[in-house]
């Protein structure tokens, strides 16, 4: 692997905040044309890319990579196009810098109101998927910031490869290259020096386990969207309809255990949780889902441990739930506070009055009545294409899309008025 | 000064967390009335307040406190009932908190929308004012959050005695007492301390001098809303109204020169500046301001320094201004990039292209056409009370309100929908 010795990330991070004044600027026709570019010239350098690729993927089977990090380490033609088709998505999307919203007349006659602006320079630290490389880049540039991308060191030669082509598409629209960069030096004293850079860095958005988010979160001065992991809970309630509960536990469990928005637990109301775990424990020894039951409820299951507080705590991403009983609404509540991770929780039920008392009083940064937890994405929710997602209150909660990359200022126009 | 040996502030913060839970619930009228039941009893206990506060500035005026500092601590009758006329003015200001928007269905029938909820719990570090302890904890319990507040330590009595009325106003409502606190222990240590919470605290807004507010940022595991310094800008374009420029100008330098939103450097484009000049020279001999004029422009002023780079990068908070000429709008926009704070910058110009070009490219926290600097506060663009103001991009910018002690969660309505 390249290294180049002692690369100075605070001069690329300089140069990125001066082109993200030019990225600022640009008009959405320019955006959109520019990215639609860059979307066809990495297709067409398909070839070049995929044989950088092939460079990682033998290195990373020489140094014993797991089948699923080499799978998503891997490109191929089809995986191109869809590089292709998530930056065209992107193109499709509205462009939220410069619209203005809350103008009001004060009583002096100034005109009051927000203007939506791009942060500056984002930060990414991710992992050996080359694919972000390209759709980051793409959600960053729509929404007029610089973005610095540091990668799993696993995938270098896809991501610089990748990085040429933007580079000169960006080059082709007179734009700065340190508009887009993709940071070079696998060093993780990199990343270290980087995340004291709050003079030219805006924000940064690690994406990977809980240990990474965590070093980022420690060591950084500047901000940083945080996303532990998600320990996602069901309720079903006295008042649920069970097909429909049984549905959503089955979806929200099995469709895709490795997901963040895949349920951990779910909580049983008292007076239906005979019924409700009979037809949840034929359906669930479907997918062959492993049970940490309750002493209340182990008995619905041939072949379930006894839950301990950790289970409550863990997130499997796996075939492996957790199953409490709760004696009603209340018992609900504190143990989805005690053990949220502020992620997605649901509840099932048909009674007005508890499914709006169970949106007002969990917090978490998405809350849902009769539907899956899977359904917890930017492209569900409607974002489009996701840069991430946040579960601390601060900035952005919830899938993070193009708005989340951007502020408001307040703009005030007046016709001479001074203060009395 | 009482010092309570070993302050346990993390147990306090624990406590404000589940405290704030409770406050997050409140609906508006109860808000509204254990508000208006607080304002009374400050009124009430106003004596109380006084004698405490007398301790304070007896203790100032020995430790040789500016008359400055203890004007600023000095609470009077009158002064009471401003702090009561502040809260009452809380009171009146929508309730953020439960309100839903964006609610859009989706293409499978689940309906999403956002909903606005408090952040949880705010910590406030602010210099030796009284009336803040007040109004802060006012504006904190409206918007549903629980607060830590820890003022000056020159107003610890005063502050004591203010928060005793509050806890038992919380009592009378059955509302825990950690809702609001007050940190009893001077020791800066507690601060220290208080930043590592980031498990119980949400938020941190230091009010103060540059000093506290970098020693906060670079020490704090939480979140801090950043406020270093306003260098607010006037450029006065070659299309100007001379006469508003005049006003603008004079309004924004002398009006409270203390102020953080007052001018520090006016911009003046060449084609006009003699004749701009002229009329400002002789505007600001007025109120005896000091000049540091560029080499270009120092001719028009009969007792001016020549501005030195440090001028352009200073916060007078005086009745100082830097002067420089531009060669036009590019030029006025480059020095402003430079120097600013990101605080306030305004244009005076009759051409509604540069007008537009001004707003656009200039991304501080508030961008004005024809408008004093000094309108960049919470009560004047139409907030209502501020609880501080933010010149770093995340979460919010510019001068803060009541919603800015808030964010929205994502919400989902289904039918039973699952992912397919």
């Amino acid at each position: 692997m390249k290294t180049i010795e002692q690369f100075d990330i605070a001069n690329l991070a300089k140069k990125a905040q001066i082109a993200a004044l030019q990225t600022a600027q640009l008009d959405t026709i320019t955006k959109n044309r520019l990215l639609t570019t860059m979307a066809d010239n990495i297709v067409a350098n398909a070839q070049h890319i995929i044989s950088e690729n092939s460079k990682d993927i033998a290195q990373g089977e020489s140094k014993g990579l797991s089948t699923a990090m080499l799978d998503r380490l891997l490109l191929t033609p089809e995986r191109i196009q869809g590089i292709r088709a998530a930056i065209i998505d992107i193109v499709n999307l509205p462009d939220p810098v410069g619209s203005k919203s809350a103008m009001q007349k004060r009583p002096n006659g100034i005109e009051v109101g927000k203007m939506r602006i791009p942060l500056g320079v984002i930060a990414m630290i991710y992992e050996a998927r080359p694919n972000v490389t390209a759709e980051a880049a793409a959600l960053c540039i729509k929404s007029g910031n610089g973005v610095i991308l540091r990668g799993g060191s696993e995938a270098l030669h896809s991501n610089l490869a990748i990085a040429d082509i933007l580079h000169n598409t960006l080059k082709e629209f007179s734009i700065a290259a340190e508009a887009v960069s993709v940071v070079p030096d696998p060093d993780r004293k990199v990343i270290e020096k980087m995340l004291t850079l709050n003079q030219y860095i805006d924000l940064v958005i690690p994406r990977g386990g809980e240990g990474l988010i965590r070093y980022v979160s420690d060591n950084s001065r500047i901000p940083v969207i945080q996303h532990f992991k998600g320990v996602c809970h069901l309720y079903v309630d006295k008042a649920a309809d069970l097909d429909k509960a049984i549905n959503i536990l089955v979806n929200g469990k099995t469709q895709r255990p490795s997901a963040c928005n895949s349920l951990e637990t779910v909580l049983v109301h008292q007076d239906i949780s005979t019924e409700f775990l009979s037809k949840a424990a034929t359906a669930l020894v479907e997918f062959k889902v492993k049970i940490h039951a309750c002493e209340h409820t182990i008995e619905h299951f041939s072949d379930a441990t006894l839950a301990t507080d950790a289970d409550y705590d863990a997130e499997y991403l796996a075939q492996e739930i957790a199953v409490k009983q709760v004696t009603g609404f209340e018992q609900a509540i504190a143990h989805i506070q005690q053990y949220s991770s502020d992620h997605t929780e649901v509840i099932v039920t048909q009674d007005y009055s508890r499914a709006n008392e169970f949106v007002r009083r969990i917090n978490s940064s998405v809350v849902m009545v009769n539907a899956s937890s899977r359904f917890s994405d930017g492209g569900e929710l409607g974002l489009g294409s996701e840069i991430g997602i946040s579960t601390s209150k601060l900035h952005a909660y919830g899938p993070m899309g193009l708005e989340a990359l951007t502020t408001e200022k307040f703009i005030v126009f007046g016709e001479g008025q001074t203060r009395s």
